[in-house]
Parts: structure tokens; C-alpha cells; sequence
């Protein structure tokens, strides 16, 4: 038996056709067309999907099940709720896509999907807990508890990104303030790194973003610090810590076997493992006792397709 | 067949049968002797445990297993790791109290057996997951996910107490600084309501406290919002809006069923109640979305050996 995984993204689709023990045997991607409505959209990704059938040799019959991640939240019977990136709200994926391949389908968000992925074939292969934390453009996340994902009683959970980290702090996207993803995504680098520059504009990140703060990203302060720009390293020995409080307060909730990193931030590999690695024993509680392990997370741009296939 | 369920307390340990559904049969108290080595204690614990099943009217041989809530953390193998109120270190206390009663013993936090308990025989009975939140001189909880108790891989997960919620804020016993005990404890009304009360020496919370600043507790505090003290309402109006984002981030992080709130604040009833389930819908994400219910505990005193029977 194999599985079909969708991994719906805000400008490409991939879907797969996964094995039993997560690996992929064909993919096709397809553009995201917000401009179609969504019974138009479902239509081309269950198109997409017998395409890649075919190229794996197998049929409808080989499929046991479906599975979608989508950057949003999706309730129990296969309605994505909210999915800013695709401006869906309340979009029956499952009853629409059945009209196309009437196979079972899970919908579930697509950092819990990644988790799920790494998990089953990645890093977190083997423990029965881990939360996999993704660091973007926001702060998401999957949380795998005794084997199984686990996206909250309503399908609102694993939403880190947004716990509150700093009273009054930062203004958030989603209304509040001071939410961790203000302190720990990529766009925090960018933001704090913004602020230094203007005090310091003899910093290497702003000769590398071209004297033009608007185009610091995180990979420049980031390459900045490694070559010891006194200014990005401050900024980032800073964000760092905010960081290794995260995880710390991950390990004081949930205590999982893992945490595994993922994300944009985490292509910055050992020069923000190990760095994290030494940080977070500094907060814990417990310091004799043992706690969760942290590794990056190692399938990448795959781990979308993959989780999806395995959600059923 | 029945249980036996031990509530280890810092000043007494409650003792008690428990039927099935979660009922004491019998129960007897003794005071904690940190005064006696670990063994010591053991034997008068394993000698009162015998004597309430005598009481009872069951004997060894109807005991299915046997229960203990330790303020503490517990590893896998019935080790208490850290016990403070009882300076244990290390204590191992399954097999220590084996050479007594030679049954199955179960180990793990007192909060966390409280929200067993709660969910076996109390507001959250008929929950498949649940977060309860002792709001008492620290801020600790205990998870339930799939009806079962989630105290971590390690043992030392639902320290929600110690997320961190301020950034370099107050400092906390722990060694950290703005754990989220620092302001959503008993302690944090307290230490809020001196700073308040140095500021506004007429409020009524000082003369409740007969003047002393030292004397404020909790209760003062909200008995003198009650009678609409305006020091006092503000004081307290901060603590609802602190303790609103502590339950917006436990929804965020894990959205449980629901979200049960004991521990002595808890004691302030509708008055706690009322004004929180207003509060924090201002900070969820998904404004459409259902989200935990949020009651108070029922149990009180006795969800201590109801939920050490019930791990078993």
C-alpha cells in the first residue's frame, strides 16, 4: 500500500506518492492559484495527484490514504478553517477532494506535518515524543506525543509561536503582544538586527544589506556573525538566547523525548546548534536530570510531502 | 478491587482507599516527619496505608496497585528525583515502600495528580485531554492528552509555572527570571498589592492588613477588589489579564478540552471565574474557533489521593 501526500504552500503544491517507511517514489509540484476559487484549486491537486500516481506504477486501488498539510488550521472532519496564504476560510477540503479520489484524507497544519515527517523518517525517527519547532517568517510548530501528532482537542494547537513570551512586548500579527514568534522567528533577526544598525551603521550587515536596512534578512546577519561583526554578533548571541528560553519553556511544558529545529533560521546548521546547545542547560530547572535532546531537523523541502502521507 | 492513593504533603500525608470510581472508602492522616530519614517515613507511610485498608474493610490481596502525589518530580522507575518540602533527593521510593506492600506503585507530581483526579472523578470526568492549573504560591499543572497522564519523557514536563513569560522579568526561585508563576501565583497578587499599597497607603488592603505590608496575602487582596477597594480592583484586574495570556498560551501550545483552575486562588470562586472566561477570548487566535472550556476545580483537598489511586 502506498499513500499520497500534499503539501500545500502559499506560492507551490507538491504531491507525492510515499512507501510505507516515508520515502517518496514520485512528485510532481504544481503553482498555488489563489485566483481560482477552491473547488477549482482541489480539482487541479487531485488532478496533480493521479498524474503522480501513474508515474509510480501504482493505481487507486494501492492507495490506503490522503493526507493534506496546509499553512493553516484544519478541524476533525476535513475542513481547513483558516489558511491566510490561500484566503480560504471554512473550505471543505475533504468532502471537495473526495469528489476526485474517494480514499480517506487527513488535513492537518504543515509545521505539525513536518514534525510528523521527521518523526516517522527524520531526526525524531525512533522517540515516541518530539516537537519539532519551525523558526520562519513566524514561529510554528509539530508536537508528536506517544507516537501520534498531536494538534489540540479543537485543532488550534502546537500554535508556540504565539504563546506569550514577553508581557507588553512586541506587537504581534495576531492581535496580541510580546507572542515568542516576535523574539524567535527570522523576523526577529531581522528586527533587532534593523534597530542595531541604526545605532551602529558601521556594522558589516549594513554594508551587506547594501546600506538599505529594509534588505537585511536573517541570512546576512547571520553570515555577519560568523565572520564576527561585533554588531551581529550581539544581535546574535541575543536572539540566541531569547531562543534557548523557548526551548526551555517547550522542556518545562511538555518535556518531550526531542526537540528538533527547523526552518529557514535553521540552514545556519552547527553555528546555531551549538550555540543553543551550550544556552538552554543554563535555564533548566532540573539540571541533573536528564531532558530533551536537540537536533535540526534533516528531510527539508520533503518533510512536507512526507508528514502529509503520513498523517492517516 | 481498590486502590490506595498517597497525597505526600510538605507539612502531612493523606492517606486513602479509593473504589473504582474514584470514592475514598477510608482515609487517615499523619504529619510529614522530614525530621526521619526516607526509610523511616516510608515505613509510617506503608503502616498507615495498612491500617486505612483495614478500615476499609479490604485487605492486600483486593489492591490493584498503589498511588503517590509528591511535590516533586518522579522518574519511570519510582524514584523521587527532587523533593523539596521533604529535602529527598533521589529517594527511591517505589522500591523502599515495596518492602512493605508488595503491590504495583505509581509515582508523579502532586498537580499532576490532581488533574488526573479531575478528570477521573471531577470537572473534566468525560474529557479526553485537559490542563489543569494550581494557581497557589507557584503556578503548577497537570496534562492529560488521550486520557492519560503526560508528565514527560524525562518526568519533568507540565512545569507550566516556569515557561518563560516575561523576558528578563522578576526573578524567580528557580534561577530563571518572568516565569509565569511570577504572575499568575498567590505570590504575584501578593507582591503586586505591596508595590500598589506603598504607592496608595489608603487602600483597604492595608488596613486589612492591619497595616503591615508584610501581612497582605492573597485573600485580603481579593476580598478588598471584592468591596471594590480601587487599589485592590486594579491589582487585580492586572492578575485576570496576566492569568488570561498564561491560559491563551496553554490553548496555543496544547488546546486541550479544557482548562480546570485550582489551588487556593482558586478558592475565589465565580469572582476568579467570571471575569477570566471574559478575558480570554480577547487573546485567542482563532476568534471563530472553539477553544477549552474553562472551569474550576471540584475535588479540593481530596484530589490528591483520588488521583495518586488513579495512576495506576
Amino acid at each position: 500500500m502506498i499513500r499520497i501526500g500534499i503539501d500545500v504552500g502559499g506560492t507551490g503544491i507538491k504531491i507525492g506518492v510515499v512507501d510505507e517507511n516515508g520515502h517518496i517514489l514520485a512528485s510532481e509540484a504544481i503553482p498555488t492559484r489563489i485566483d481560482l476559487p477552491f473547488s477549482e484549486q482541489i480539482t487541479q491537486m487531485a488532478d496533480c495527484a493521479k498524474r503522480v500516481l501513474a508515474e509510480s506504477g501504482f493505481t487507486i486501488d494501492d492507495v490506503q490514504s490522503i493526507g493534506a498539510g496546509v499553512p493553516g488550521v484544519a478541524d476533525k472532519n476535513g475542513v481547513v478553517i483558516f489558511c491566510n496564504n490561500l484566503a480560504w476560510v471554512n473550505v471543505p477540503f475533504r468532502t471537495e477532494f473526495q469528489k476526485h479520489i474517494l480514499k480517506p484524507i487527513y488535513i492537518d497544519n504543515d509545521a505539525t506535518v513536518a514534525g510528523l515527517a521527521e518523526s516517522v523518517a527524520g531526526v525524531s525517527a525512533g522517540t515516541s515524543s518530539s516537537v519539532f519547532v519551525t523558526l520562519g517568517t513566524g514561529v510554528g510548530a509539530g508536537i508528536v506525543i506517544g507516537g501520534k501528532v498531536w494538534s489540540g482537542a479543537h485543532g488550534i494547537g502546537s500554535e508556540i509561536g504565539h504563546i506569550t513570551m514577553m508581557l507588553d512586548g512586541e506587537p504581534c500579527n495576531c492581535g496580541n503582544r510580546g507572542c515568542l514568534e516576535r523574539y524567535c522567528s527570522a523576523t526577529a533577526i531581522i528586527r533587532m538586527a534593523r534597530v542595531a544598525v541604526a545605532e551602529h551603521p558601521e556594522s558589516l550587515i549594513l554594508s551587506m544589506a547594501e546600506g538599505d536596512p529594509a534588505k537585511i534578512n536573517a541570512r546576512i546577519v547571520i553570515d555577519a556573525a560568523r565572520v564576527e561583526d561585533p554588531v551581529a554578533v550581539q544581535v546574535y548571541q541575543k536572539y540566541i538566547s531569547y531562543l534557548a528560553q523557548a526551548v526551555n519553556s517547550i522542556i518545562n511544558f511538555l518535556d518531550p523525548e526531542i526537540i528538533v529545529i527547523g526552518g529557514g533560521v535553521s540552514k545556519a546548521g552547527d553555528f546555531l546548534l551549538t550555540p543553543l546547545r551550550q544556552e538552554v542547560p543554563k535555564y533548566a530547572m532540573y539540571k541533573s536530570v536528564p531532558s530533551a535532546r536537540i537536533e535540526m531537523a534533516r528531510l527539508g523541502a520533503d518533510a512536507g510531502i512526507i508528514g502529509a502521507a503520513m498523517l492517516g
